[in-house]
């Protein structure tokens, strides 16, 4: 479904829940697609979602709907579903779905319904909350296809069609060997294609890209994308198969993966939640803005430096601003620009060098473009000032060393990080525009009282 | 490979490279993966990189080789190839790299490899040529499986055992009627699972999600990654299915979407490419920092309108730096939140004005901590003067304000935009700070003049 057609369904949902027309809202329960109508749930008012969801029986729906539903909303259900139900659900639901929604609740409750869950379904929960929560471990599924080498093509199509009816992703064989060593890989497409009498050991690919349960989970997903993988094996130390996690999961990895580079790079941590209440927000964001505090008062300490020249030439002063302004904004597009590109893979250590180079010429070009406006402003504001001239080239220049720097460090800080192997968006964003901030207002006094001789 | 493993290989190739071994040097590139390949090319020499280049042979491997290098690299080697060996080499291409690298030469260069390629394969490239870059046309393959509705399971199985052994991304079967019409879709997976004798209509899925060529991509990734598919179908206004878009590249694409919001937000557009010439680099970020300058000149003017407070008291503006700092980067904060939570989808519009509230409180909360450290440095400071407590209290206030207000427009400037169909992330970094930086220095100066009676 498209946007529109989105709009559409959460008017009709109104409409019928207005009328109280169960015959037709049950009817469209079952007829739309369960992604679609979470996000509908999304969109409804309290009062509409509670009878709405009312209206949903099947355990198995309800499962489905919880595992797309945010947090909150689903914290919301589970209060108004029975505890028996509760168990049904939970029994019915994939095991790595049941996992994460069962960190969610209360320890006492998902005790209490992991004790009522059958036996097997919920080991195999229990198995994947005791791995860590960004790891390969807590996201892969473990309904997944694994047969013996001597299992011919014929019988690998008869287990699909029976043993195996019920795996989520069946694309891959996996291949072991009697000692449940994962030894290949086939896929259902081969399976189709060669002679129904053929070993699987005699069309196996042998050349294995597996992953260990804790893996963290962005490895993970970055190996999934760079080789498009449908699923990737997760195997325990001994190489036992334990679980797959599937290209579907590795797409909202890379996607959250890559919007935390923008809470980073801002300066939010990385795990900001938007439904946090606000004294959590208020919490996570106080020690990121301690460096532009120390920044600020580094910059105060400074100007109170330079007392005798603000006394002299208070005008000095309305520049700030801009200064700061122009140094920090291309500070912040010359990091941006470095984060994206070692994110992409556009840029890679080897060129650190060119890149910085680069970087600092566009800062010089940049610099003296702006310079030369702000110079001109700043003649025609104090054209009868006999001090104009050097005022505007003070000016002037400190505009053309602020960028240059701002350049210069935003491209430097990144890769440097980077360097170090430490994720370069985390600090980049306060460090640099704080650190450009005391430069560009230290280069701008120093400049004013060498040119104004004072 | 892992990172460590691919610093092992560019290691290993560059001291084969010195020793002149070519015959491990071709043993390494035939057993390596194009991906792993690839990247190795990248860390390497030019030297090197045209050494290990010109013993790749076979067509078909380097044109997998091209499809993964970045433009420069790819534009690098190409010059170094003879102009037969180039056709055959597009030749063997899957029609959707062809047509995106062939986009990527000269015109002339480009028309020549068209004119010598096989008439079929050449027809496909250019017919996805015609479409705009960023559509699904761009994007899809064209080999795919469409079969009629009265096709059998086991004849389904023959065709992909003969006429379809060359389709990249097997996963979907595609039914159409007499017409060539799309009306249906069935799996890979349910073909081994159904009765041979069953044909495609009696089982296959007829709600199907399908886009247009002309579907933007991001609108195509996004589909894709909502409903879990492995591949979407493009149908012509006819409902002819002319190709399929592919899970593999909707993750690049998703991937790309996601960084360009980093570009966004920091102003540098969305297209910058990082391996561009400082001259094009310049003229890309030129404009966006134009909304600084002009911030800049109005805070300019606005200072030199307390010209007469700033006489008295010249150590206000030793605080100018630390109340834009401090109103810059919680706005900075606050914008990154809400244009992550819409890309995310965790803020939707109709919380418009809970998450402004939340914000605005956070910016109460935190301005009036900062306020208070940075009011008691002032008084501090200024010990010894007898304004030092209202000017102290004028301080700690201008942050209170500043940071307030910062939160609360850094949080509404993307929704706003969001709401008036105007991406979130394209103009909310340089419109944010800016007006945050005049806003900031005009309360601060009204809030001076006032307490401190000028």
């Amino acid at each position: 479904m498209h946007n529109e057609q989105l709009k559409i369904l959460t008017a009709s949902l109104t409409r019928l829940l207005r009328r109280g027309a169960t015959k037709q809202l049950v009817n469209i329960i079952k007829k739309t697609h369960m992604v679609d109508l979470s996000t509908a749930f999304k969109e409804l008012s309290a009062d509409n979602r509670e009878k709405l969801f009312k209206l949903m029986d099947d355990p198995e729906e309800i499962g489905d709907l919880f595992s797309l539903l945010d947090e909150n909303l689903f914290l919301e259900f589970v209060k108004t579903v029975e505890f028996n139900k509760l168990v049904d659900i939970f029994d019915h639901m994939p095991s790595d779905d049941a996992a994460s929604l069962l960190t969610l609740l209360d320890e006492e409750l998902s005790d209490q319904i992991l004790s009522k869950m059958q036996k097997e379904e919920s080991d195999n929960v229990e198995q994947l909350m005791s791995y860590g929560e960004d790891t390969a471990g807590s996201l892969m599924v473990t309904d997944f296809i694994a047969l013996e080498e001597d299992v011919v093509a014929k019988q690998v199509i008869e287990a699909l069609q029976n043993k195996y009816l019920d795996v989520e992703m069946p694309f891959y064989i996996y291949v072991i060997d009697e000692y449940g060593k994962l030894v290949g890989v086939s896929s259902l497409r081969q399976l189709v294609v060669v002679h129904p009498e053929k070993p699987l050991k005699e069309f196996m690919a042998q050349d294995l890209v597996t992953v260990k349960p804790y893996t963290d989970r962005e490895e993970v997903a970055r190996l999934v994308s760079r080789y498009d993988f449908l699923a990737v094996p997760v195997v325990d130390d001994d190489n036992k198969i334990v679980g797959i996690v599937t290209v579907d999961d590795v797409i909202d990895i890379l996607h959250e993966a890559a919007t935390e580079d923008i809470l980073k790079m801002a300066g939010v941590g990385e795990d900001y939640i938007e439904t946090q209440t606000v004294i959590k927000r208020t919490w996570i964001r106080l020690p990121w803005l301690f460096a532009s505090f120390l920044g600020g008062v580094a910059a105060f300490f400074i100007i109170g430096g330079f007392q005798e020249s603000l006394a002299k030439f208070a005008s000095l002063s309305a520049f700030i601003p801009v200064i700061m302004g122009m140094g920090g904004n291309i500070g912040t597009q010359s990091s941006a620009i470095t984060v994206r590109g070692l994110a992409t893979g556009r840029i890679v250590l080897k060129d650190f060098s060119q890149v910085i180079f680069k970087e600092l010429a566009v800062g010089l070009i940049l610099g003296v473009t702006y310079g030369l406006f702000i110079g001109v402003i700043a003649k025609l504001a104090f054209a009868s000032d006999p001090f104009s001239f050097p005022l505007a080239l003070a000016v002037g220049l400190a505009i053309v060393t602020s960028m240059s720097i701002a350049a210069l460090v935003g491209s430097m800080v990144p890769l440097v990080f980077e360097r170090l192997n430490i994720d370069p968006a985390v600090a980049t964003g306060p460090f640099v525009t704080t650190s450009i901030d005391i430069v560009s207002v230290y280069c701008y006094f120093t400049i004013a009282s060498l040119l104004l001789d004072i």
